[in-house]
């Protein structure tokens, strides 16, 4: 089961209404056969870091597979009314909406990829209209589960291996808000999830524990833990917080002996609030004193990979991470700004034309051509072993063929500059062609295939990339002749013929 | 059409793990017939500010009304495995899961309501196992739609009556973080939205100019303009900053001359880039001089209430606002701490026990009883002019009946009270009696009229109230026969039988 078979109805109307209106604009110029081509990226990663990584991609499939107006969608429309109170789309345009069929071509990196600043995650090709139609739809969908999937691998990083359990949906944004930040949390490396729906829909493996309404719902906290225990004697994880932490060790020790008479096992006791720790190394000791040294500790309360980290280095003795809030809504930096820029159009029968953004702000000037990435690396990074490192990234313009150069000038700073040598490969992989879907073999359904792939990848960049704050900046860089030929266009588009003077 | 028939799946599976893992746990234990009071509410309100616009409550009765486990779900809950292997859930205990229907008595704040920390939003009666399975996804509802709501109530406070444009979509936490926000947004106070889709299914207007991408389709910005102009004449507003913005103003100005001698206006222009107050200035001025004096200035480019502030503040003069990603995400604070905690039990053909969750951490610790707020004013408020104002509100347990002091103690100094003169009004309103809805007066369809409700709400709180930072703390405590009842349960709980001593 896919992500939006959730949605019962058409999601054709998920975009913005100045997509519609251009879109009838284009018609009333004649422009339907106009091809455009448009990326997806983002400027910085997220979080103050120094990558991201990509997911949301299957979900961006099914939409454009399901692409299709409805009637309802079009009688919507046709009540809609300008300033004027005259109707604000043409019939004969709706009609032709009615009838468009979804007929792009579409690249992009596969999810699970680890993804740089500039560099398109997602390249779409055909009917300008299409392509403009879509773009709402495609940066809501991967924007926020990129970042969640970021945040996850950031959260994982910090827990050093140790499992990292999802549990954010009570805060998340919304219903699908919840949804998309399990699965993505999956993604980035997280073991599990509380989302019961997100089992059923994506596979995900659901975890969890108890409330602290249990333990209330029982005249006394060691009668709750007793009870429980009877209950699921398989799956017990005693929260120890809801009167006095200490105390609640000290009952679920009990029960813990009265378990293991019966030929059973506490799997663990779960910390929620106050100092975790000081909390969890009282709570070890008394564990491991009282023969319980294979329970593990849970510990949950607005966590994040910094506060993680910052426990790890107390000497926490905490083995099982419960992430929510945090995690799944990406708190600190709620949006990834993926934008979608258009960067050469076709006329009917004519000439790809490159086209650029111009913009005060240089970072939010947009690259031209058709781009792809390609990734260089010192000894092939292997799944099987290997010391493989990834070296640099080259943003390059499949216009101009295979890449003229093998120097890469950074974005934001003409003077920084890079050779890269060795061996490379492309990162955009093609996902439809005329509409036709043509990546089964990029498109995953596993999501453990997803985050494996994720890991591995991640495992192949320098420890100093994957800081989580001031992190060194990997090599990913415009190829020298595609940053010539922006460098040309800026400065036409800003009223000079050459590059004698700048303007501001 | 509703929200959540945008699901084509049932939900009952929105839940954590563990609200099914406990139910198992009181089915198990014969107690499938307690019963259970339940409150939502948050502690602090978000954004540093001084309170909240409840929302969600409609999406929320969708939910219930539909509350029903469906055989798929029940079939994915018999696969799942416990620690050792073993079926998680007794078959059992899966048929009663399917029989079960929905059978509680809630209460509730209409959306629009101003609420306040420690206050219920919902209250939620019936069924102990009923209540814990249905706390998540109210959380996840509830929680977002009012931390949106209030975000929007913040924004369109400092827009001081300008319209406010909810344009998040793109930058929102996944598909229903988007249809959400949008719905919230408007209940906040925003005049429309960009998503289509929320126009559709919410009957919230939809508004929208045109993209970057319009300008670069075509061979220059004054022909891209001519072309949007010929092809909506009746909807135009020209984005400037594509190239250059004063340059992209004369254009506009060109192009607007050309429609009034066809009859046609140029109803605005929009900046999305560079510094909105200096080019807001300029842009006037030539718009002006050129006798375009009501054509709007629309500005957007990371907008929220404090930048709004300081645009005015410097003499910006923008008339339209376009909100985005920190509207839609809540960015500053994207999650509203929303909790939902149990505060009585009674047992089969018992009494109700109130029930208290103790914390190290004061702001933690739950209230017992079965909550009711009421709001006192002085003279009236009324939709119909009148220069009432609220003064402080109640929070009181009905099991004592009506409440027995007219004093309201501070749920965080116990040493700060105040007494309430004059008449007030209860702000929980019944929404379901045995699961049976009630609550046609209090639950509308109609976002127009929650909108009002929320505004005109608003006005009769101090302005003190609404600042956005270290707002003047509106009187909202614990009437004192309750705050003494909680006192005595925390102390009993900490393990001490009078208050003679604390405990830490």
């Amino acid at each position: 089961m896919n992500h939006l078979s959730l949605y019962g109805t058409s999601l054709a109307l998920l975009t913005d209404l100045y997509q519609l209106t251009m879109a009838q604009g284009y018609w009333k110029q004649g422009m339907t056969k106009t091809d455009a081509i448009f990326h997806l990226n983002f400027r910085k990663p997220p979080f103050g870091g120094g990558y991201a990584v990509a997911a949301g991609l299957k979900t961006a499939v099914d939409y454009m597979l399901k692409y299709e107006f409805q009637p309802d969608d079009i009688e919507y429309l046709e009540g809609l009314r300008a300033d004027d109170d005259e109707p604000l789309f043409d019939p004969e345009f709706l009609k032709f909406l009615g009838e468009m069929k979804f007929s792009c071509s579409v690249d992009a990196m596969p999810e699970g990829s680890i993804v740089f600043g500039h560099e398109p995650m997602l390249r779409i090709e055909g009917p300008l209209i299409q392509c403009q139609l879509l773009e709402t739809a495609l940066l809501n969908i991967i924007n926020f589960q990129t970042l969640i999937a970021t945040k996850a691998a950031r959260v994982c990083l910090a827990a050093e291996g140790e499992p990292v359990l999802e549990f954010g949906l009570r805060r998340a944004q919304g219903i699908d808000g919840g949804m998309a930040a399990s699965r993505a949390a999956f993604i980035g490396g997280c073991s599990a999830t509380s989302n019961v729906l997100a089992g059923k829909l994506f596979g995900i493996p659901v975890k969890g524990t108890h409330a602290h309404s249990w333990i209330m719902s029982f005249d006394s906290e060691i009668e709750a833990f007793r009870a429980y225990a009877e209950a699921m004697p398989n799956n017990v994880v005693f929260l120890v917080d809801t009167y006095d932490t200490i105390e609640g060790v000290k009952n679920a020790i009990i029960v813990g002996d009265e378990m293991k008479k019966l030929g059973h096992k506490a799997a663990g006791i779960r910390l929620d609030s106050g100092d975790l720790a000081w909390l969890s190394i009282q709570a070890r000791k008394m564990l491991d004193e009282a023969g319980f040294e294979d329970t593990a500790i849970v510990a949950s309360n607005s966590l994040n990979e910094r506060t993680i980290r910052s426990l790890k280095e107390q000497g926490a003795t905490i083995g099982v991470w419960g992430v929510g809030t945090h995690l799944a809504t990406g708190w600190d930096h709620p949006a990834l700004g993926g934008v979608y820029k258009l960067s050469a159009v076709r006329a009917e029968g004519g000439e790809w034309k490159p086209k650029i953004k111009v913009s005060e702000q240089r970072v939010k000037i947009s690259n031209p051509g058709r781009i792809q990435v390609r990734r260089f690396w010192r000894n092939e990074p292997s799944r099987f072993g290997g010391k493989g490192e990834f070296i640099g990234d080259m943003i390059y313009d499949e216009f101009m063929g295979e890449p003229q150069t093998n120097i890469i000038v950074d974005p934001l700073d003409s003077t920084r500059r890079k050779q890269l040598e060795g061996s490379g490969s492309d990162l955009l992989k093609p996902i439809f062609r005329d509409g036709e879907f043509v990546g089964e073999e990029h498109v995953k359904d596993d999501l453990y295939e997803i985050q494996e792939h994720a890991r591995y990848m991640l495992s192949y960049f320098d420890d100093s990339i994957k800081r989580f704050e001031y992190p060194h900046q990997y090599p990913a860089g415009l190829e020298k002749s595609l940053h010539d030929l922006k460098t040309k266009l800026i400065i036409e588009a800003r009223g000079f013929e050459d590059d004698t003077s700048t303007t501001w």
